[in-house]
């Protein structure tokens, strides 16, 4: 590891482009139960219907923003200072923890003392916190206790956008899907979110080391999450540009970010994500402890991850990806296999297997690792290791008996009050998906899935988050509470700032694709509101309500540039005497002059032998002109 | 319209970008029966493995090739003079169809006798052919009196892919899907395609005066086919153009094309379309008659589309939408809809239904075009013009009332021995897709189900070929035969040559994603040769087995521009000394020297017995060393 700082705190800005509010947005805050529960959202504000009759109002829509401070012109960012510790007082006023009087690291000691990394480091004047001897500290054991947390209330009013606003009116109008077992009451309560994470079918990551966060929870009886991967390599990339990564993933929707750095200075950078992120963080700590021994996989030991484990727990990572079912006995069932091991995670762990003859470290160390997890409120990602590289080898032997390893693991965790979701694959096609979440609901004991894709087919390396968004779409309305983003250049390089954000608001389609056919009570309001604005040709609110208003812009734009069409009463594919929507306007119209209104009231009651009789008294009325 | 020529036809060139050969690609024929059935596939060479123990082959990939002969180094394009008429024989030699001594269309006429247009028009010499008084020449008709046609036999060889050359190899190796009804059996035979074709499970639009086409077909038992949009508009584009967007999209795997055009010069765009399209052209012909009423809905009449049919059928135009369906009696359905009618055929269709107060004239002359259809060849796509607009419309009572009716004209057009295909939607959320499946099966007797998307949520304009091909996806899975393509510019403006290639990508995953699902037995073969040459770090072939090689390769560069890197044991993403592939490659090798092969062979025998017995063993091996 070269430690030659490359990077100037003094200098560290953000970026820019992350930090412009979107157009015809506010972020507003609801209020909650008591003074500090303030609960972001986005307003998009609509313009108004023109009708022969004069104009229409059309009301603001509230929807999900997990883009934190930084499109809030009202507060100022700095990199430098990180965010404002917003749950601080929530943490410290529960009187389980204390502040420690240094690092329990001996690794982030190290790094703390050396100097030369002086340049690189985050100015942290706070030290970490810690449960405070004999106390569990997890949202977790709260929940089982019967505490509702003020992260979980915040939670309930997240979850809701404000769709009580819209009771009654046509944007409410929706679809009421069916999960698989998925069970969305109409109104999400503070209760409800901890009942939720009692019973273990959803978690709340958020270690009391990363006040910073918003709180946000990820369980398959709430809105689908999806996950962003950043993080630098060996190739390329600096801590500036890290953090720059990260609240360009927020922006546009990541939920979760996981800092998968392995390259230089992980510690520092990691810090600098923490410190400016809005978002739970999670990381997969055996990357940084292979770079602890010069990533000869079969010099791992139980102690240099025991410290690794507890350096980032308290610099306030919020979930770990921990591959503690790859089995020894489970390596040779991928030798056939036509893509092997294809986690990195995964393959670190069988390495270290077959190099020592001895059963996976992080298996038979488990319970030592939830010691440390409930002491921080660290929550678990069991990692699926033996995950499926390829289509041929979807829904194979070595995939699932690592997952029923994961379910056995699960109950051991929920024995301490840990938090846990579990990882899922990868490449599987689409007939084979539905099984993989029927196993995990039954074997893990519905703690919350957390899937890569699956992507549905091997042929189309450039466009695997397309590939993926087919899977992900799928196992999230069968009940994957997260979903993990594939970008374009997956399999076959870095993604770049572009690359993010067209992996994210692809795994946006697909999350939201779920939550409609989950029937989420309030996933539906920005659809029928988009539909509307477009029906309407009211340009501007179309754009804005939709997930990327500046690409919808400028593809307008590149047919019909002038300002003017954005008020066009004709779409820009037809022209102006040849669009279907136009002709439709003419058609109501012409309907409402006919008088057949009184008739749509008798089809508003939806039953065929009304609407039977609607059709024959309908001709009548036509033949009268 | 606009008939000043804007074309000069001595200048006419092929679009050069559509006319490389594919990296390490070559196109052959495979032979059939006759001398004159020579089918087109792309042949794709793989380099060698490098092993411990040497170097070992991995044979060629044949792929299914929709590029006609732009790709082929051999063939001499000039888009002056048009493609080879390869099934001018087949036709003529059945002896039921003559050469007419003139153009039947009065329209026809008066265009080519309009010397001002001179400059645009395609020099076409022969004249077209029309059946034999009391002849019926559609495919179905042959099928149905038991003859294989050689357009049967030629398609029964293009399905199976040169399957055969893999049987037994780890390429072959496939998981068998479930589609909905879906019944494909392990080859393709010349008397399955007949079958099928017979039954009206599928067809094969092959117009008479299209003999330029390479035969194909559309039925859920087939691999699922994608249709890429073509045509110009009021606002832009040349002859020249449609002609280039027709070859690009051929290349990059479009089975038919559909030239919607709405704009100037629409008779002398579609012939040149026709005469260098190796795949079946559909047209909406009610555009065309639209125009010639100066876009006035309510001035159209029987005749005039009849007129229309007809000039279109001697063209050669494969497949014509109707739209049929849209009644009188269901139009009021949609006035209480979010975004009542979307279909341009359907709402010029409803708009002359409410103008008249009479029943739509397609309907009523449904039987006449039926005589048209079968005089030529022409195959029906059943227009949904009240297909769902927006999440909020789908699977209304007016979408299925008009489905209903298009079970109903599917009855008729089968009476008289002509193919149908049936359109459906459009928007709906993923739970209510599989729904029009069903209802489509049921009540039009399993004719070919032909989608749009459909889009699975309205939020995200820019991204709608990602909102639709989850859908797609899925129906395809479900068993609809083609997809028609959504391009990112979908809603917002008009396709370019890039957004044309990322749509049309974009389905082809969707469609090789369901054939996988669907278990089509050649599909499989692929995804395993890539995966293969991916896990052994071939990147070349990974790159050219691709969908689409030349992205794949730029974001490979993008990370590792050197050629070097080409044959790099690493991964771009991780760096030399991080990839898990590598690593699973040393597990794998390790393995092999510890003497497990043998046990692998249990493994092999699938049993969940064996494998325990063998992960016991196995861990008394490993205790060995």
């Amino acid at each position: 590891m070269n430690a030659v700082p490359e990077f100037q705190r003094e200098n560290a800005r953000v970026d820019e482009q992350a930090v412009q509010p979107f157009p015809n947005s506010s972020r507003i805050y609801v209020q909650g139960s008591r003074a500090d529960i303030q609960v972001p959202m986005r307003e998009i504000r609509c313009s108004d219907t023109v009708t022969l009759s004069g104009s229409e109002k059309n009301s603001a829509i509230t929807v999900y923003d997990t883009s934190g401070p930084y499109t809030d012109p009202a507060v100022v960012i700095d990199i430098r200072k990180g965010l404002n510790p917003l749950r601080e007082n929530w943490i410290i006023e529960r009187g389980d923890t204390e502040a420690l009087s240094g690092l329990s690291s001996s690794y982030g000691l190290k790094r703390l003392n050396d100097k030369r990394l002086e340049s690189l480091r985050f100015i942290h004047t706070d030290l970490p916190r810690k449960a405070k001897a004999g106390h569990n500290v997890s949202q977790m054991h709260y929940a089982r206790v019967g505490i509702i947390t003020p992260e979980m209330e915040y939670i309930a009013i997240r979850e809701n956008q404000r769709l009580h606003l819209h009771k009654g009116t046509s944007l409410a109008k929706r679809h009421k899907g069916m999960g698989l077992g998925a069970n969305i009451p109409d109104e999400i309560t503070p209760e409800f979110v901890r009942s939720e994470i009692a019973t273990g079918r959803a978690i709340i990551p958020a270690n009391i080391n990363h006040p910073e966060i918003e709180p946000m929870i990820i369980g398959r009886n709430f809105l689908v999450k999806i996950n962003a991967n950043i993080g630098n390599s060996a190739i390329s990339s600096s801590i500036e540009e890290e953090v720059a990564k990260m609240t360009w993933a927020i922006r546009w929707g990541a939920d979760t970010v996981m800092d998968l750095s392995t390259g230089k200075n992980i510690h520092e950078t990691r810090e600098w994500i923490i410190r400016n992120s809005p978002v739970p963080i999670g990381t997969v700590p055996i990357y940084q402890a292979l770079e602890k021994v010069n990533g000869k996989a079969e010099d791992l030991n139980w102690e240099i991850f025991r410290d690794t484990l507890i350096e980032q727990a308290e610099q306030g990572v919020d979930y770990f990806t921990i591959h503690a079912g790859v089995r020894l006995a489970y390596i040779p069932m991928t030798a056939n296999r036509l893509t092997g091991i294809v986690s990195r995670g995964g393959s670190i762990m069988a390495k270290w297997c077959l190099s020592h003859h001895r059963e996976n470290f992080l298996y038979t160390h488990f319970e030592e690792i939830c010691e440390i997890m409930k002491a921080y409120d660290v929550s678990f990602s069991l990692g699926d290791g033996l995950r499926p590289g390829s289509i041929a080898d979807a829904n194979d032997e070595a995939q699932f008996a690592e997952l029923r390893t994961l379910g056995e693991l699960t109950t051991i965790a929920w024995k301490h009050d840990v938090q846990v979701m579990i990882e899922g694959p990868g490449h599987v096609p689409m007939h084979m998906i539905k099984e993989n979440m029927e196993r995990e609901l039954d074997q893990c004991s519905e703690a919350p899935f957390y899937t890569l894709g699956p992507l549905t087919t091997d042929i189309a390396p450039g466009y695997d988050h397309i590939t993926s968004a087919i899977g992900a779409a799928m196992i999230g309305w069968y009940g994957t509470a997260m979903l993990c983003y594939v970008t374009p250049k997956e399999h076959l390089g870095l993604p770049n700032k572009d690359d993010v954000k067209e992996g994210i608001i692809t795994y946006k389609i697909a999350a939201h694709a779920a939550d409609l056919a989950k029937g989420h009570p309030a996933a539906q309001l920005r659809d029928n509101a988009l539909s509307k604005a477009r029906f309407e040709f009211r340009w501007q609110d179309q754009f804005n309500l939709g997930l990327d208003p500046d690409r919808a812009r400028d593809f307008h734009d590149e047919t019909l540039p002038k300002d003017a069409h954005k008020v066009a009463h004709f779409c820009s594919m037809c022209g102006p005497s040849f669009c279907s929507m136009k002709i439709t306007q003419d058609v109501r119209d012409y309907a409402k002059t006919q008088g057949i209104d009184s008739l749509n009231d008798a089809l508003a009651q939806g039953m065929q032998d009304k609407s039977e009789q609607f059709v024959k008294s309908g001709g009548e009325i036509y033949s009268k002109k």
